[in-house]
């Protein structure tokens, strides 16, 4: 009998989700005959059973397209936005999933997709993800699709403050998206030779920033780099922040990630206030924000994402549900879905990622 | 007898000041014979006679680099930062012109290098000068190199924003370089097909912004780019300078100039904050800053530079002072410099580019 | 009464072409509420009655797609291809222009565009053009759109090769676009800092390159970029075709433009063979190919397209027809169609161009 | 006792050289104290002893940069061309290492890299690799730095050339690098969405080429985007090399990769010819060449080619040598070199890449 699946993208915009469609969708279509229906806008298309046929010319042309053609949205099936209220809907998705006598629903999303995903499991569907976010914070695999572009725009942005720095004796602050997970501003930082890197994982100490800049205009460099993921905070910061949440008794700290941009933003523009007081040098702000999100996927994301989305097809036609597609060197693996989710990869402070970053002179304020 | 000529690069770092360089110095040596120097960092080294030795090896290879091998500063011959005080260095620099047997000093720079080489001029030196500023807003020439690459990269920005805002539903409020003169802004935001465009010489009424970003939801489109430029005021704003300006009986605002990029950055945050509350959209922030400064010049500066550069070497040879080398279509053109210098090249409310930017549909909020 | 227009593109793939598209219809659509119709497939589309309708929504989004939403082809009104024959067609194109009650057509075109449109404007309609090509070959407008991104494109390649060429003591031989104009490998090639640059306008000595390459070597630089353009001829080959164009009485040796790429490409080729031989030196071989045609207009491009769109919707609704919308400086221009057909804007052998060529060192192997 | 190290680049040109020599040499000084020597030319200069000092200074800026500031050659240790001759000079290397008191080599190379640097191990050097190819065949590692920026450059080559293919009913043959191994044209043809991907692992047959292209043009789909590999072979082609290998008893088909890259530029262009007869469709040719081993590495290349050289200044501080510094996921692993030497890393038929790629439909012509 022929096999029926639905595909959803959940989370923040990502390149080289129509990429990964397509893998999946076309795998299914002709090496399987395996009849293909894609939910609009996350969760919440699932929930209203809004629907979008997914044949062979809908997903031809898709591969190099920023976005994603099926909507997203950030909505869980447990706490969905009803009427001003966060109801379970978890009941209505299964009721729609049977109603569009699927075999299986595919999910394309990051950390928080993981985590609804395998609440739907749960519930008794079947399920296969995909690992996208430019953040690189899900568990269990090399990579995420997504992260590889974000990598690219933020490191040609340092490449050019680079070229400016010199010429101006400036401190250049520029902010790299990232609430709990560095890797984003640690990549780039590493890739582009950004002087300074702060991420959320390492707190740091501002006079220390200092004086990593003020020790290089010593030595004759008297500008600097530094790189800032959204979500870094000072030691006091974080100190503030760790007595909050146990007040809270809210160990996951969970806050820190409903901070809008605006705010980092903001906070960015103190840090460069700080730094031009403490340093005496002039300091100028860059704000990548959503231009991390946008614009066509890298080639090696559209490679990632495509054998990924067409691993995933591999498995549907096996009927081996339950499981993330993860990047593995040049292959893919299966991992059980309850090993991924929940679990945030943040960057060890011993990674050897931030060793080779301390090996080439980058300070991170510690 | 053989030539002999200086060069300096002035005002904020632009791409193609290199290119600009090797066109001047490679045609002065190899079809003139006309030795030529470097002078490091703008006024201030010709002030301290620091030179730099300017052969064939030195100008190889520099075509495609950003930055300036030179240096530049922003220093002012006749107000001359020493020891805390702005001191007239005239004469000193006069010496040094006569005592390095300069037939003429070439001088690549913006609108206030204009005005500093006429300056020199009037104090009885031979000058040719070269536009060049990311801010298009030298009077006289059709365009400036630094200009088509700075364009590029608020473009590039613009698009990938495109690419995203659609997905979540946002206002995108991206803030792009601009003083006083908005060129850079409009252009990027008609190229890039920004919905929104706000430059200093259109003040602008934050309600008729929210208006547009309303009006644009209601039409089923529930996201917009709005492209500000540095130097971009509401109407309040506006009066509020120039009744300051009225009372300081300085009618050219100078104080506009002043404000640094963090306070700039600041108000676009700030204006971010408002259309949000305004609108009931969530609005994101970039800021692009000095990256708009940075990189390989664009191939349309390269070749303009190159062939301005070129340009100036065979005036030199003609013993043509006293002018700008003008952008006029595919060939170029000398300008009396004092024609240029003091005219500030902005947009006027009723440009063709404003014209065609409310043909395709978008508002400037007034 | 309201008016009615048609539009139409013509003649090879330009970027920059949807960006023109939308200027016209946007602008006619909300400044004038002049009703637009697109034509499909160039003057075949025209022929055959093919339309597209060009409403507010087909216009969207289309600022920065490469090719053309309406199609194009090569082929003439008055010689159709029909059934193997070639027809004139003109009669059934003047009889849909009526039918279709147009008040004016705009043609979106280069050369041989300009050609037809005058044709047709012969014939009794009313027409409007505007002038695209990656060649830069339209008389009596300072650039065309398209020009700006192969521009781009051609440099970039020329950069990448740069900084292999250094490595391993070789000739790298990149071909660019340009059957009878050079524009585009001079700039190029000026841009990109290639050592020698051959185009159809200046016949070439394979000796005299050659000469060049080892006199570079000679200096300590053995290593050489050469740009040719793929209408390039050696002196011989060069007089081989006068007489033959003589032999034919044709002067306008017309049979240049037949020679289809794959031709092109293994002259090329022999022209990397004989340097080698003449040389000692290995040489490698880049063909760009359709490369130039592809992908997003660049930032001027669409700038210039919109601007050019957007004028041409003025000078409809003030009914000033039989003109190209020229660019002109910030600025556009009408110039009577009948200046401009039939005139191919090649380079000048003694223009400004090919003089800083020159200037900074480029050999023509003239 | 303070160690002492000497370092070298060998082989091919390939993006990310600089940052893996700046990632081990600012690691060994600035963590670990250890004084390093730079020999340029690869093994020849070994040979010859031409060293360069590399300090914190030389050392600083080159990230970015493409190319090798050590400069590189092909020449192998025991075979080094002198005065006409092959020479074996392992001896005179073997005196250096100890004249220049060095504790260990640090080779960066390819698959004939690892080779020579074994043997220079088998003659009582301490060793360490690093894996640099764009053709990522080198056994035992993830990926090899290089390979992406190389990847990235086709993939965009491909990407332009889909957006002019569709407008005017061709085929697009796009030659890409790959000698013996098809990896970049295969990732790039996936990445790209190429409809045809040759490469030499799988022969092809012309006939089963053409027959994939007519049948998409049955689809309504006429044009087509050819992905060949320059080491590509039809059928016939591949068993004629297979029974001249095995009369010359040579069974490694050496001779293959003697081919230089005019004769692969040759044979694409007959290749298309063949194509436009057999389908009757037009063909047009890019060739890529040399494009692809130029400009500024990836933003991932840095990266990865900073951690490896981090991790390479790790293992030399440990004492640990004889290996190759492999990319394992996001960290590095050190594998024997004498596993990695003589095994050249093609892609298996049957790879997870050759599955994804049918799975979306590309066609192998086999």
């Amino acid at each position: 009998m022929t096999q029926s699946i639905g595909i959803l993208t959940s989370g923040g915009d990502t390149p080289g989700l129509n990429a990964a469609i397509r893998g999946v969708g076309k795998t299914c279509l002709s090496q399987y005959g395996i009849h293909i229906v894609g939910f609009r806008d996350g969760f919440r298309g699932l929930m209203e059973n809004r629907t979008m046929a997914l044949d062979g010319a809908t997903l031809s042309g898709i591969l190099t397209l920023g976005g994603t053609i099926l909507g997203t949205s950030r909505d869980k099936p447990h706490k969905m936005p009803m009427q001003g209220k966060l109801v379970d809907m978890t009941e209505t998705i299964v009721a729609n999933y049977h109603a569009n006598q699927l075999d299986c629903l595919v999910c394309l999303g990051g950390g928080g997709t993981m985590k609804n995903a395998l609440r739907l499991q749960q519930a008794g569907l079947n399920i296969i993800t995909l690992p996208k976010t430019i953040d690189n914070d899900v568990a269990l695999t090399d990579t995420t699709f997504g992260f590889d572009t974000a990598l690219g725009i933020a490191t040609d942005a340092i490449d050019r403050l680079h070229s400016t720095a010199h010429s101006h004796h400036r401190i250049i602050v520029v902010e790299i998206m990232g609430h709990r997970a560095g890797w984003l501003a640690l990549g780039a930082g590493i890739a582009g030779g950004a002087d300074v890197i702060l991420i959320p994982e390492i707190p740091y100490d501002v006079e220390a920033v200092a004086e990593a800049i003020k020790s290089r205009k010593r030595k004759g460099k008297p500008f600097s780099i530094v790189a800032v993921a959204e979500g870094a905070l000072s030691k006091q910061e974080f100190e503030l922040q760790q007595e909050t949440a146990a007040k809270k008794k809210d160990k996951k700290l969970k806050e820190v990630v409903s901070v809008p941009e605006l705010v980092y933003a903001e906070r960015t523009l103190s840090l460069a206030r700080q730094l031009e007081l403490l340093t005496g040098l002039e300091a100028r702000p860059t704000i990548l924000g959503h231009l991390q999100r946008g614009g066509t996927p890298s080639a090696a994301d559209r490679l990632l994402a495509t054998r990924l989305g067409a691993a995933a097809a591999d498995l549907i036609a096996n009927k081996e549900y339950g499981v993330m597609v993860a990047a593995h060197g040049e292959t893919s693996l299966a991992v059980p879905l309850q090993d991924v989710a929940g679990q945030v990869k943040t960057v060890p402070p011993d990674h050897a990622w931030v060793a080779s970053a301390r090996g080439v002179g980058v300070s991170f304020g510690d």
